[in-house]
């Protein structure tokens, strides 16, 4: 089954999907380039958006969730991809220390088992330290399947963390550390922290994300000989963003006026009869703003601010980016879908739709609702079907949406090395 | 369906699937270790046989056909893999020369399709360069499928290896050279050529290739608390065998006699009510000799060594092998059958059956017959279960023999290292 386009206009994906097809050797000798001079993150989610006009991802990642969603058949790649990562980083491990979000929801639990799964087929014996201060002993948690994950407290020395008897070279990180950094993870330099303290949440900005992106896609667009605007949504952003203080609001207004003429002529150029919009979100991904739609830059009115200035209880936002709106046009059934990516060290290991029947093309579906369901890729994005017509064959779909996936990927690479406090820099 | 074991004995086998599988982080990383230190062969395919009292390999291809008979399911896991090769090899690289066997059937046509599939798919442009005097001008084979495999002549610069208008940077050979290395093949020192000339059958010999086997089966064997010989098929050697002058027979009779003697010893050891045997084969895997399965040194007479003087039309055989023979009690239905396990760099990428209903449980089911029928893999072998009863899962047992498939392969990679012409010695 390929997922439906409800849209008039997917010539240009589909003459995208063409293109991507035809160049595959040129594409994955890029990338294997690329790979040379750039390490990539560990493992990496990419929220991708189809408009049928165009195709472009909209987040990014670093500690995926949600890997029990990927199906049994695409667990071997996960698992030759984990032992081609490992081999890297620390040939002669024997353990891996994997830290959590502190939650404990069946769902959340399922992925730690997953993880923990793919590692230990890859060679490592897996446990869990957690973060959380109610964790003070090992404590077990059954899952409906019949398995059970355990999560043990971090015990930190002065150069190492670990659990009780579990000295791990490795510690991965299933946590974005939207908080910060906790103290306990500061100065290990003995083991390898993946990913990077500086990935997490504290100190990661979407527009460095987004502005690695463009520089990349200009790029490869370059190589494939198109407009990269067909793979790339456009961002403004205005820092010191408080609803509270009603400070930044003259930035946000102008800047989503700016924007939305830039998406506007983009469209008018491709004889797209949408109306463009904007999302606002909070740059170092605040969950208290959420991702707000805006079409006009009318609607930013005092109204506005007053209800945002309530939803964000007085928090300071601070930098707040606001991007150009992908539609998602793609239909499972009636349902608005969302595809996601997943990848281990450079390779694509699956992904799934994130399918919402409740929301609307031009919203966020990462939102928790009751008809949130991921549909598995039914099929590798390894292995395309030259000679299928464009935009009529799921291998080639999914092809398209692993090359935009390592983009993206390859984006956080660069950013990741822009934004490293340790990094050298010559003058 | 797990194929079913035909033998009262299954109790080692199994114990052994238990042992494996209880020490998957510990296998995984003895292999990461040791493929720090050694090169794994670029592709390889081993024969392993299961007799439920005993699994071992017989033997190791190392330039595997029949990549047509694997699953579209394992496609991705042989482009991943492919990937990892390539990058290790000659990241740089935009063109891959493939040099077949001078085979044309269809059959084998399909495997070259297969091939350059892969390494399409993996980022690289594939062509096919034939040493056969046959191929004058690029020539297209249409194949039953819709697909179609074109065969170019080589074209040889006083340094380089290539086809018209094509200037690959490795060259790899699916072609076994068992005639010797053609001259076109040598003094490429500009250009990758895999597997080394010295892998070929003009050179290799399976005793080097056994010797380095036992030597790896026995560090296997104390890493996991275990005899070595339930995964190792034991071997003598005679030189200089010649049918028609009669010379080195009493090599012949002596060797297997005492082979014999101590398989007898073994299968005592074990409780094992079979009739033991050996395999006469040729060290270099010569054609004319065949595979031939003796159970007593008395078989050997003079009618045995006329029948054999005929059959090899006095060719100098040179150097044989006398191998344990393994019994293969694994059947699919009621046809007897051997599982050939695949890699691609160090991944086991999947496999198949190979079913043979009119051969015995002691015969080669590599001959020819209109009864072969590959039964490919119905799942991964990277993806054991644990908790499953020991030799009732499908996955477990393809994980025990994807493990045996390697530590074939790494032997292949210690043989290649311990031959290889060009290696410094220290003395």
């Amino acid at each position: 089954m390929v997922p439906h386009l409800v849209t008039a206009l997917t010539g240009p994906i589909n003459e995208l999907e063409q293109r991507i097809l035809e160049s595959t050797p040129v594409i994955e000798r890029w990338f294997r380039l690329e790979w040379m001079e750039h390490t990539p993150p560990f493992y990496t989610s990419v929220d991708v958006r189809n408009a049928g006009f165009k195709l472009a991802p909209v987040d990014t990642n670093l500690y995926p969730g949600a890997w029990n969603h990927l199906t049994p058949e695409m667990m071997p790649l996960a698992v030759q991809a984990a032992m081609a990562a490992i081999e890297k980083i620390c040939p002669e491990a024997k353990n891996l220390l994997l830290v959590p979000e502190n939650r404990t929801d069946s769902f959340y639990l399922a992925n730690l088992a997953q993880l923990q799964r793919i590692f230990y087929q890859a060679g490592l014996n897996v446990r869990l330290g957690s973060l959380s201060n109610d964790i003070k002993a090992p404590t077990t948690f059954d899952l409906p399947g019949g398995e059970s994950v355990t999560l043990e407290p971090l015990i930190r020395s002065k150069r190492r963390l670990g659990l009780k008897h579990f000295d791990p070279c490795t510690i991965l990180l299933n946590n974005d550390l939207a908080a910060g950094a906790p103290g306990i993870l500061e100065d290990l330099h003995e083991q390898y922290l993946l990913p990077p303290l500086h990935a997490g949440w504290g100190i990661r900005r979407k527009s460095n994300h987004f502005k690695a992106y463009e520089e990349v896609a200009k790029r490869f667009g370059k190589l494939l000989g198109m407009d990269p605007w067909l793979i790339t949504p456009m961002f403004n952003q205005c820092g010191a963003v408080n609803f509270a203080e009603q400070s930044g609001l003259e930035c946000l207004r102008s800047n989503t006026d700016a924007l939305l003429a830039r998406v506007r002529r983009k469209y008018k150029e491709y004889g797209i009869n949408e109306k463009p919009f904007v999302v606002i979100k909070a740059d170092n991904s605040h969950a208290a703003l959420g991702q707000l739609t805006v079409r006009d830059a009318k609607e930013l009115d005092d109204a506005w601010f007053q209800a945002r200035a309530k939803a964000t209880a007085g928090h300071a936002i601070g930098e707040v980016i606001i991007q150009e709106g992908v539609l998602t046009n793609e239909r499972i059934n009636a349902a608005v879908a969302e595809p996601v990516v997943y990848m281990m060290d450079r390779y694509v290991v699956g992904g799934f739709y994130r399918v919402h029947a409740d929301r609307s093309t031009d919203e966020s579906l990462s939102a928790p609702g009751a008809s949130f369901v991921p549909l598995a890729f039914e099929q590798s994005a390894q292995l395309p079907q030259p000679g299928a017509k464009p935009g009529a064959s799921v291998p080639n779909r999914f092809y398209m949406y692993g090359v935009i996936g390592r983009l993206a990927m390859l984006s956080a690479a660069y950013e990741l090395e822009a934004t490293d406090p340790e990094a050298e820099t010559y003058d």
